[in-house]
């Protein structure tokens, strides 16, 4: 019922061209030398200058097309699957679409949106077209420009956080290849809604009522414990379905690739859940947090760095703000 | 390929309290009386007072599940279909969650965003899952409000539209069951990504940078002549294309239930479609545009008019921002 012959084709990144580094950061919260570092253990994330989330997603785009040996004519689908907007309308993959310069191509063009994790969400949901016959190859993009909604004044928070673009393709896996999804899960509990959220800029509070007095609205607040608390009450059951639902244990997957939150929280959940240090994907250290990216980004690392072969079996996991818990076990 | 054996069991919609008459609108807008109904045929469209979109959505989604006599505990995913979002972060569809008082139900809550098509699109994509038995009932909500984004100097394109909100259950369709989707398509040119946005609000334009020479850019702006001839362009080929794939012709088709833009349009764009007036599911006059709710309000009112029965073909057609051209051919 949910096994299906689809296969990641090939994976592309971007990040922007301004490295900041953690002395960056600790100079621009006004923190001691350090800081940055000891708490985050972000070394150094990168934001925009003058690119946008559609630019950088065109880019990430193309390096994925290119990974699977493709050209933009083989794609059916462009789903962007990022936790940012670029604008309010049109969707997002229409401006990555106008981006790439396929302005006339007529291929189909929306978002799925499930904040840091969309693009499980879009593997999830798009991998039933592609078993289908419907779409032969999509292409799945997660561009975040997250440094424009982070809060200087919760520097813990603003700390974590990196821009970049992350991409996948994929695509039918043949008769003779290993590669298919197992098995996949998502569970939202609104009970923790407010614990991460962006109250203003929607329909909720519009851009016109902003003001000195009320920009907090308009930026990123996360209730850092509380969210804490909530995963790691509810993450071991969710991997015990999930792995069940796979069959498989935990023994038999090769590398774990999470949503790079916070390292510690990484670290911490990874520990309660037994998932050995050097099965967990990290690039924390080198990216920050980049939203609904990091998932396909360590994906990205994981494949390029040898990490994970042809066969190896991979599971995306993590939670996003809504609250929602999202995996994927897949034989790359 | 594509035919899918699933079926929309239950629609519903909500509109919000306040109903606002084209004199209304006049006397809004500043223009002679009968100025509205003459340029758009509105005659009443209501906006919201107090209510937010996962509000309404919530009513509506309630409605849909009374009409396909199911619970809450039957529904499997809760996709929100709507072009606008209530808040950047977290999607909408868990505050839908939220609203409907399902906070810990865990059910799978996303966004899928197409602008205007989003419902069409979240209908297409969302059935996959359900022929392939990952869900079994997916309720999808469109819930809009648009009265936040309309920009009252540009005075035809704010008085078309109106808020709501519209929601349908859809789920298998039983081997005694002629329920199905038959075929579906979407095409997106971003050539027109700019003749009908939004552009501030998000990651391009925060709202940090609102101010009141740069207003404009966080509301709604519209080409509509440039929209209007890129459409009639671009739709004879493509529903040539979707009726070819449903292996039916225009005369199979009981009603066709369009996205209700402006009803000039609408009509203009019948005609050179050869899609009998009989046949066009008008619901603007008294609900205005309600963006991505529109279609679905649209079959909810043919369904509770009894203008279609189950068997019945039904076409669901339109062009949202994008620009994408999206329709489904279905057998209700």
């Amino acid at each position: 019922m949910q096994n299906r012959k689809v296969r990641i084709a090939g994976t592309g990144k971007y990040l922007p061209k301004r490295r900041v580094t953690d002395s960056d950061m600790d100079a621009a919260l006004g923190v001691p030398d350090g800081w940055v570092r000891k708490k985050t253990n972000v070394v150094e994330r990168y934001f925009i200058e003058d690119e946008t989330a559609s630019q950088m997603g065109a880019k990430a785009a193309y390096a994925a097309l290119d990974a699977a040996g493709l050209t933009f004519a083989d794609i059916d689908c462009l789903v962007c699957t990022s936790g940012t907007m670029e604008q309010p309308i049109p969707c997002t993959a229409a401006l990555i679409q106008e981006a790439m310069g396929q302005r006339q191509s007529g291929v189909p063009a929306f978002d799925i949106n499930s904040t840091c994790l969309s693009f499980v969400a879009g593997l999830d949901v798009m991998s039933y077209m592609v078993a289908a016959g419907r779409y032969r190859h999509v292409l799945l993009v997660a561009t975040e420009v997250a440094s424009k909604g982070l809060n200087w004044r919760h520097k813990e928070s603003a700390a974590l956080f990196g821009d970049g673009a992350a991409a996948a393709v994929i695509g039918p896996s043949g008769p003779k290849d290993s590669s298919r999804i197992l098995y996949a899960a998502m569970e939202t509990y609104s009970a923790g809604a407010h614990l991460s959220e962006i109250r203003g800029g929607g329909s909720a509070r519009h851009a016109a009522a902003y003001a000195a007095d009320t920009a907090d609205h308009y930026l990123f607040d996360m209730n850092g414990d509380a969210l804490f608390r909530m995963a790691s009450q509810k993450l071991p059951d969710f991997l015990n379905r999930l792995l069940a639902g796979a069959g498989c244990g935990l023994d038999r997957i090769k590398l774990v690739v999470p949503h790079q939150g916070s390292a510690m929280a990484m670290r911490l959940l990874a520990r309660k859940l037994g998932i050995e240090e050097g099965k967990l994907m990290c690039i924390t250290p080198n990216h920050g947090n980049t939203i609904a990216a990091s998932i396909p980004m360590g994906l990205h690392e994981a494949i390029r760095g040898g990490m994970i072969e042809r066969g190896d079996r991979v599971l995306l996991l993590g939670t996003s703000a809504g609250m929602t818990l999202g995996g994927v076990v897949l034989d790359y």
